[in-house]
C-alpha cells in the first residue's frame, strides 16, 4: 500500500448526509478541505445546505483553515461521482448493518484500494461490517460524536479484517484535521464512550419508566452536577479526586462495598486486586507529576471556567432565584 | 413546627470535615453564614483548615457574600457543641449505615425539634437512617456533588418518617445559599445523578476490568466528547437533538431496536408507548418555545464556550499536536 500521507489529504467525500454526515461535512469543510457529499434522500442537498449554514456561525468562532469555506462543497448525484477522487471516505449512514455492509461494498468497489473508507457507526464492529467487500483491509470505524464539527472526539478502531496501517493512517489523518483522537486496540461493540453514555442512557430510561424521574430532573441531574466536571475531567480522575489525598485507591476501598449496593441495574465487576491496581495505577499515570492539591486547584478553576463559560455561576446568598 | 425561615439563617453546623463535610464548610464560609464543625478525627482541624485555604481561591472567584470570611469557622471539641447554636446541620460522615444511624440520632438528641438536618449521603435512603433518631420528622437527605462549594447540585428527599415542611424548608434553605436543588418525590438509592454516574462508573470498570479500556481511555471518552455536551445540556435533550429535525420520536423509533443489542453489561428497559412519550413529551417540555434550530445554535454556542473556557479549542488542520 502506498496511500497519500494523511496531512496531504485535500478532498474528502462525505457518503450519507444526514445530521452526522453533514455534520462532518461542516467539519472538513470548515477545516479547509474540498468536500463531495451523496446521500440517497430526495431533499438531501438542501437538508445538507441548512445544515451546513446553521454550523457555519460556530465553526468560523472555533476559526476557519486558510481557505475554508462552505462553496467548497459538492453535492453529487451519484455514490461514485462522490468517491472517484475523494482521498478519503466517511461513510454516515442510518444504523442498519445490512445497508451498512453493502454500502461499504459499494464504496469499496468504487475507490482505489488505497484510500481508507470509514464508518461513523454508533456501534457495529467493523468486523461485522466489512463482510462482504471485495478489499475490507482499508475499512475502520471513525466514530464521532454529534457535532462532528464541534465535538473533538473520534474513535478508531479497525475490524478482523482491517490491516494495521489503515487504522494508522486514519488516527493520523483524524488528528490533522483538528480530531482528538482514541484509537482502540480491540473491537468493543458500543466502543468506550458509547458504553459509558448508554450505560447512563439506560439507567435514565429505567428511571423515566419506573415513574422515579423526569426527563427534567435527569437533564438538570447531569448540568448542574457531574456533567461540569466530565467538561474538562474524566469520571476516574474525578472519582479518585473524591477520595481527598486517599486518593482512587481511598475510594475503591472505602466505596467498595457499596459496588454490591442494588444503586443501578448494572451488575457490578468483582472488585479484585488486578482491577484496583489497573485504576489505582491508571489515575496514577493520569495525575502525572501533578500532586493531589495541583488536581484539586486545576479542577476548582475548571469549573470556575465552565461555570462561567455556561452563564451559571451560583447565586449568592439571600439573592432570588 | 416554627422552623426559623430558611433565608433568615446565619448559623450552620457541618457534622464530619472530611473532602464532602469541608468542602461544604468552605460553601456556607463563602456565602456569608457562621459555620461551627465537628470531626472526630484527631487532625481533622488542621485538615480542614487546608481544605478551606485550597478552596478560597475558587470561591472568591465566584464572588463571596457580604463578610464572608474563613475566620467565622469555628471546630469544636464536641459534637454537642457544634450543634448547640445552629439553625441548620449538615452531616457529612462516612458512607456506613450504621455510623449514620448513631450519628442522626445524636444530632437529633442535642438539637431543637425544629432544626433541619440534612445528611450528605450518597446513597443511602433517609427511612434507612432515621431509623433509631427520636424525632425524625427533620432528618432529610441533602446530597451534594464534590466541590459542595462548586458544583450546584444537591438532591433533597425525605424518608418515610420525615415530615415534608422539612423536605420543603431543605430545598428553600439550600436554593437561599447558592445551591441548585432537585426535590424528589420519592426515595430510590443513590437518588438520581448518583444512580446516572454509578450506572457510567459501573461500565467504565467493567471496561477496565476486561482490558478493553484503559483509565486514560475513559477519561479522555468522556472529556473530549459526550462531557463536552452535558456541561450544559443533559443528556436527554442532547439525544434529543441527535435525533435532528426529527427529535427524541425519531432517535427513540430509529435507536429502539438497538438497545436490545449487547452494548452495556446493564438490561435494557422495554420501550414502551408509555416510555416512549414520557421521554418525547420531557424533552418537548424541555425545549419550551425554543425549535430545534434555536437548540442546535444553543447547544453550539455552549460547546465553543467550554472548549474556550478549557483551553482546548480543536487544533487546526495542519497544525502540530
Amino acid at each position: 500500500m502506498s496511500p497519500i500521507a494523511p496531512e496531504s489529504v485535500r478532498r474528502v467525500a462525505c457518503v450519507g448526509a444526514g445530521v452526522i454526515g453533514g455534520g462532518w461535512a461542516a467539519h472538513f469543510l470548515a477545516r479547509g478541505y474540498d468536500v463531495t457529499a451523496w446521500d440517497p434522500a430526495p431533499d438531501a442537498e438542501a437538508r445538507l445546505g441548512r445544515l451546513i449554514t446553521a454550523a457555519w456561525p460556530a465553526v468560523e468562532q472555533l476559526g476557519l483553515a486558510d481557505g475554508a469555506s462552505p462553496d467548497r462543497l459538492t453535492v453529487t448525484d451519484t455514490l461514485e461521482d462522490a468517491v472517484a477522487e475523494a482521498q478519503f471516505v466517511q461513510e454516515s449512514a442510518p444504523e442498519k448493518l445490512e445497508l451498512k455492509r453493502d454500502l461499504l461494498a459499494e464504496l469499496d468497489a468504487a475507490t482505489a484500494s488505497d484510500v481508507v473508507i470509514a464508518s461513523s457507526t454508533s456501534g457495529y464492529p467493523m468486523t461485522d461490517m466489512q463482510t462482504t467487500a471485495a478489499r475490507p483491509g482499508r475499512l475502520v470505524v471513525g466514530h464521532p460524536f454529534n457535532p462532528p464539527y464541534l465535538i473533538p472526539l473520534v474513535e478508531v478502531v479497525g475490524g478482523e479484517a482491517t490491516e494495521s496501517w489503515a487504522v494508522d493512517w486514519a488516527s493520523a489523518f483524524y488528528t490533522a484535521a483538528g480530531k482528538s483522537v482514541i484509537t482502540m486496540e480491540r473491537e468493543l461493540p458500543g466502543f468506550i464512550a458509547n458504553r459509558l453514555q448508554e450505560a447512563l442512557w439506560r439507567e435514565a430510561l429505567h428511571m423515566v419508566a419506573a415513574g422515579e424521574a423526569t426527563v427534567a430532573d435527569i437533564d438538570a441531574s447531569i448540568t448542574e452536577g457531574p456533567g461540569l466536571r466530565w467538561a474538562f475531567m474524566g469520571p476516574c480522575l474525578t472519582f479518585a479526586l473524591a477520595g481527598g489525598e486517599g486518593g482512587m485507591a481511598h475510594m475503591l476501598d472505602h466505596f467498595g462495598p457499596s459496588l454490591k449496593a442494588p444503586w443501578t441495574r448494572l451488575a457490578a465487576p468483582e472488585l479484585d486486586d488486578a482491577l484496583r491496581s489497573a485504576m489505582v495505577d491508571g489515575c496514577a499515570d493520569a495525575a502525572g507529576e501533578r500532586g493531589h492539591a495541583d488536581l484539586v486547584a486545576e479542577r476548582d478553576q475548571g469549573v470556575i471556567n465552565v461555570l462561567r463559560a455556561t452563564g451559571r455561576l451560583p447565586r449568592r446568598a439571600g439573592e432570588q432565584a
